[in-house]
């Protein structure tokens, strides 16, 4: 099982981080930190005669590392109730190159496994679920499966080590992944 | 009634501009087209000692127009069962400005009329739901009323004209902005 | 177009009741209002090797006037965020009589188009979002078409009369239903 | 702490029952089947000048137990997206007890804590979101608080042994009771 984690935080050792590490503790994973990448927005060209023009960005880099991974692990803190900025260039940049035979995208995310674990303040088990709704929405389209999700409460760096429910499912998932790949706890 | 009207489309004469045009006809409103401007993704420094660097791009212009407007129409294409990421940096800066004294956001942001129009396919008028309650919890966390959205079923260009309902709607929003600027239909 | 309304309110002459009204305005269509037939709640018995017991109600004769119209306009003031428990007790007999080879519900209730209008108060078009979200995966689940719903802001007797847009859309759909029917406006 | 649970459940040793008694087990509590008691369906009068006549069932007793105890949870199979009837029909008649000077409602229900158990199939997880921001919006109206939810993903008789999360999440809710009632584990 190849592991990859995307997180969408713009903050180092946010909270989102903490329960990243403790779902990734000695599990091989690639790590993709999307702040530390080029994006650009996209330009939707969907529909003119000559389709997308070539961007000069990390894009490509980063959607290679997702097509190459069975299962991924999103994870971003809860901004404005939804997925931070940074991951939604991300999703949106998926339009352009679903279309792009160089990377057979349609046929490559299909069934892979989404994790999700956001974190967020403002009541997050509640005013969160659109936002997992709205990940639901995402992989249904493109044909993955949403394993599961964990929603944290946490505002202020290190507000999760309180949330007691999130860190457990945390250590759920690391057994979980831990037993997949052949290791011991 | 001061209008502004905010898109995050990154397409011209895409359907929601379409739908903007019948909502705006002979309506006096300030228009932002997000992808015309500089907007860097937020960097969360809401917990640093320094906190937020200063930050060189269009976004402190941007701001000075919505806050000095009262009624405010945002519209976007649905992009992944969310808001476009133009729309969504622009939202998640807002965490940064929140604490600026220079804006004094937190009271200028009350009482603000928003009106949200969203156009997109894969049955946007059940699956947009989960981004008309996230649009729902963002204008109650900072106090603004949430006036009435729209969704609009369209992909291709020009698919908005058979959406009976939506080109409706638009029309009645019209005659309402009109009627509130004081012009005859 | 045979056009069936079930109302699930349990007052005379309310709001839900005067937007059907403009609905169904000169429209050939059945009407049932729930509170006048005795519906039991439904006793799960599909796991048990006899299967479901025979009930003494009105309930097999409403599948019946169901199962015979092609357009069902559910009607429902929001109670509790959700349905009327009347209308949720018409909904979950349905587990029983799927299973009733008398009445071929499976196949029957297929294409079926699906209307709803729900009206309430504490901000409905919002909070009431859950509930349209409910009936989507409803009709989802059983392969009706939902083609529009209504969400009417109203608490009191008679104040749906100030809610612009609800009764536009009334009478839209009125507009529709006419049409349909080959009947003059 | 007093704890009362109340089931929605239509039939015995259900996938919520065997959660339910995973959480209890060796706790203090109250038990409700509704499905037990003699409930009818709300009708509204709270609009008529006489207000609402008196009904003859069991309601007022299970009322009473409801305002007696200070944490709740709420236990129902996911019927048709929803809540059961059963439920759905002791929610509706709080609308008649809110007003009703013998109780108090308004009063004792404030600052209750809630949990909320759902167990159903076809993707619960996310389906059942709906329902948990419907007992949302019901606990936030009335002013309790909704300590936690748990979803079961099960449909026939012992499913629900193979969900391990959600036996693992009912473990921690059985751990965190049994503390507050001084108890060992």
């Amino acid at each position: 099982m190849k592991i990859l984690t995307i997180s969408g935080s713009s903050r180092e050792n946010g909270n989102t981080d903490i329960l990243l590490s403790k779902v990734t503790d000695k599990v091989d994973n690639t790590h993709i930190r999307l702040s530390d990448y080029k994006v650009n927005p996209i330009v939707d060209q969907r529909h003119t005669g000559e389709g997308f023009t070539r961007v000069e960005d990390d894009y490509e880099k980063l959607l290679q590392q997702f097509l190459e991974h069975d299962c991924i692990v999103f994870v971003t803190p809860i901004y404005w109730f939804g997925m931070s900025g940074h991951m939604k260039l991300f999703f949106d940049r998926w339009s352009q190159y679903m279309r792009d035979d160089r990377f057979s995208f349609k046929e490559k995310v299909k069934e892979k496994q989404a994790y999700v674990i956001i974190t967020g303040g403002s009541n997050p088990k509640i005013t969160g679920l659109p936002l997992i709704q709205q990940f639901g929405h995402i992989f249904d389209f493109v044909g993955m499966n949403f394993t599961d999700y964990l929603i944290g409460d946490a505002v202020r760096p290190g507000d999760i080590l309180n949330d007691f429910h999130a860190l457990q499912k945390a250590n759920d998932w690391n057994s979980h992944f831990l037993h997949k790949q052949n290791k011991r706890l």
